[in-house]
């Protein structure tokens, strides 16, 4: 019998455990004696034949990397139409490939979804990774569990800081359209008391004015205020604020001082509350990179289970013909203990679709998060965390 | 013989070891049974009578306390005048304090002196914590070095992401006038070839066309640029960037759009780059409180040496009447080992003034650090680093 040959590649923005999904499939793959190739750059070097031989790769380098943030095999933004899937597919038959693993978010889902579309034969698997969290029919994705864990460091160190020398602190946090990560914010709370006090999300549509009011009730009581703000939040038509405030920005500016910058809304935030209340402490900070990328702030739930999703994959694969999405299971409403149960879904229910915050981990006046999404997030980002506590 | 008693407070911008120093303080004061107050909000809660009774506090809590970020017993950004001072000591006089012990930066040191000068009787003790370490006469500040690892290791985890999805990515970091912290991005690269690949300091000139044709020769190269800003880079008449981003700005801006905030730099330099160099993908992140206060990034050698200076400045203190401030001696150019000694300071000699990165620490172009920099701040982020590595 011919050995059976695959090919990796990764592709979307990298995570802090994609490449335990990676070194998940290798090592699977490996002992069922495959050939592994890697593309380069995702589908990017698919079409421009840069390939990576990884049925050799010693046990040494793939410790190192499968510890590492950032894609070991290279990413991509590429969004591939048909006329790219056709040449991915003329590349594929020519290598003789068996089945494609690609690691990645909604988007690689789709593409592999174009590509299965036009020819069956050739089986792809999907393996999802995204700090936001949104892909559908998935109770959670490799790679959140990290950035949550380090979002909630940031808050967690944020409130012992304010807490010495007291003011408003407005933290922008990734996630243009779910706000799983931004939620995560609350997740190091000790006290009620803590902050984040407010947490705006997606979800939910955005006011100046209740924002404002809120943030003055929490001040005046508190004489602090911590607030965790998504990048994505939205006017009631839909627009995003961060939007409207850049195109305002860039109508008003002359000469070459235009800042459409990332952080336009955490300054313009930070700046209204300074003007229209009055506070004269505040500082907004729009959280960068590091979210997805920090090396050294990883969670021991989110490593295993990105690993075990690129083991899985593989026996998946042997199992069935067809091409599929490896998932971790929906807990749906039963959050009291945390379960992690390995399915699979159609490629063509996952591709392209964006899972949002349900309601109920929504409180009622839309600016914080309920208990329900503490029982469902608390179990993603470990227990390897410092105690901490102060004397005032 | 009457009891010694003695009142701790801290100052300035919290650290991620402010609270080692309050421990090692209290543990060793503890020991020669005084009798132990700490003082709310530093200076502030001197003259506010906000004091917190520390003789008996438990080991259980201390434990918990010395781990935090942030300033256990509150923090202040007051610079006490003569008055001020004035009304300090008349509140120590009528607490029979002894000995005040004073954790904070050239701010805190200053106070001391005022009050030192005011009245010898009672005696001063500066001890001393900085992320930005620019004490006079201190080989490193306690904070330091936890703070270069939180930025040592958000750059590391960057290298990996630009070299998964190329392009262009500018951090702006803390330090209005030393470069230390910005020059510390570069202490986790494994290879010359690993970003931050340009560094700018506040140390010398900055000139927008250096910086423009800088950028662009690395990513003719590499097709990727990773570059480490100071937030206090000035420009030759010594005015800094910043500012005068913003103030533009603000003159350009109607209405209420007035973007004055703390990412206008980064978000400026990188519309620069995409503007003239014509480069499609350029990041900036602004890196914000983190970088102080991040939970659960620590240097193991800074805490050691924080909790160090800490007990050091009780025991000096018996054997010194008069007040000083301790310090770990400068090494001098001799960076070859390591050496931690510690030793103490004229209050007048430290406070008010600024230590800026020397010369031989900074690179001919003034564009990136020395190998004598490497050698002089590697021992202080300690040595627990994930080591990491990827496929391309």
């Amino acid at each position: 019998m011919k050995k059976k040959k695959i090919l990796i590649a990764q592709g979307g923005g990298p995570t802090m455990v994609i490449n335990k999904s990676l070194v998940g499939i290798i090592e699977e793959a490996k002992k069922n004696n495959y050939d592994i190739l890697g593309s380069k750059n995702g589908v990017n070097g698919i079409i421009n034949s840069k390939f990576v031989e990884l049925t050799k790769i010693s046990k040494e380098k793939l410790f190192l990397v499968e510890n590492s943030p950032g894609a070991a095999l290279g990413s991509t933004r590429d969004k591939p139409d048909k006329n790219y899937c056709k040449k991915i597919l003329e590349v594929l038959f020519k290598k003789k490939i068996n089945t494609f693993f690609y690691i990645g978010g909604n988007d690689s889902s789709d593409s592999l979804r174009i590509i299965s579309e036009a020819n069956p034969d050739i089986q792809c698997v999907h393996v999802p990774k995204t700090i936001d969290n949104d892909l559908v029919l998935n109770d959670h994705t490799p790679g959140f569990g990290s950035a949550a864990k380090y979002v909630a460091s940031v808050f967690a160190g944020i409130n012992l800081d304010i807490n010495s020398l007291p003011g408003v602190y407005l933290g922008v946090i990734m996630g243009r359209h779910a706000g799983f990560l931004t939620a995560a914010s609350s997740l190091l709370k000790k006290k009620i008391t803590d902050g984040p006090h407010l947490i705006y999300l997606p979800e939910s549509n955005f006011s100046l004015d209740n924002f404002l009011s809120d943030v003055d009730n929490i001040f005046i009581k508190k004489q602090k205020c911590i607030i965790a703000v998504s990048e994505g939040i939205k006017f009631s038509n839909g627009q995003l604020v961060g939007e409207k405030i850049s195109k305002l920005n860039e109508q008003d500016a002359h000469g070459n001082i235009q800042l459409s910058g990332s952080s336009v809304l955490g300054d313009y935030l930070s700046n209204q509350i300074k003007i229209k209340l009055g506070i004269k402490r505040v500082r907004a900070d729009t959280l960068g990179y590091a979210q997805r990328s920090f090396l050294g702030c990883v969670s021991e739930v989110d490593q295993r289970e990105a690993k075990k999703l690129g083991k899985e994959s593989v026996k998946f694969s042997k199992q069935y013909d067809s091409s599929f999405s490896i998932c971790i299971k929906e807990r749906g409403r039963n959050l009291n203990t945390y379960s992690f149960e390995i399915g699979q879904n159609k490629l063509i229910d996952i591709g392209g679709k964006t899972k949002y915050m349900p309601d109920y981990f929504i409180n009622r006046k839309k600016n914080y998060v309920s208990n329900s999404f503490f029982k469902y997030a608390l179990p993603l980002i470990g227990k390897k965390f410092p105690d901490f506590g102060n004397l005032i």
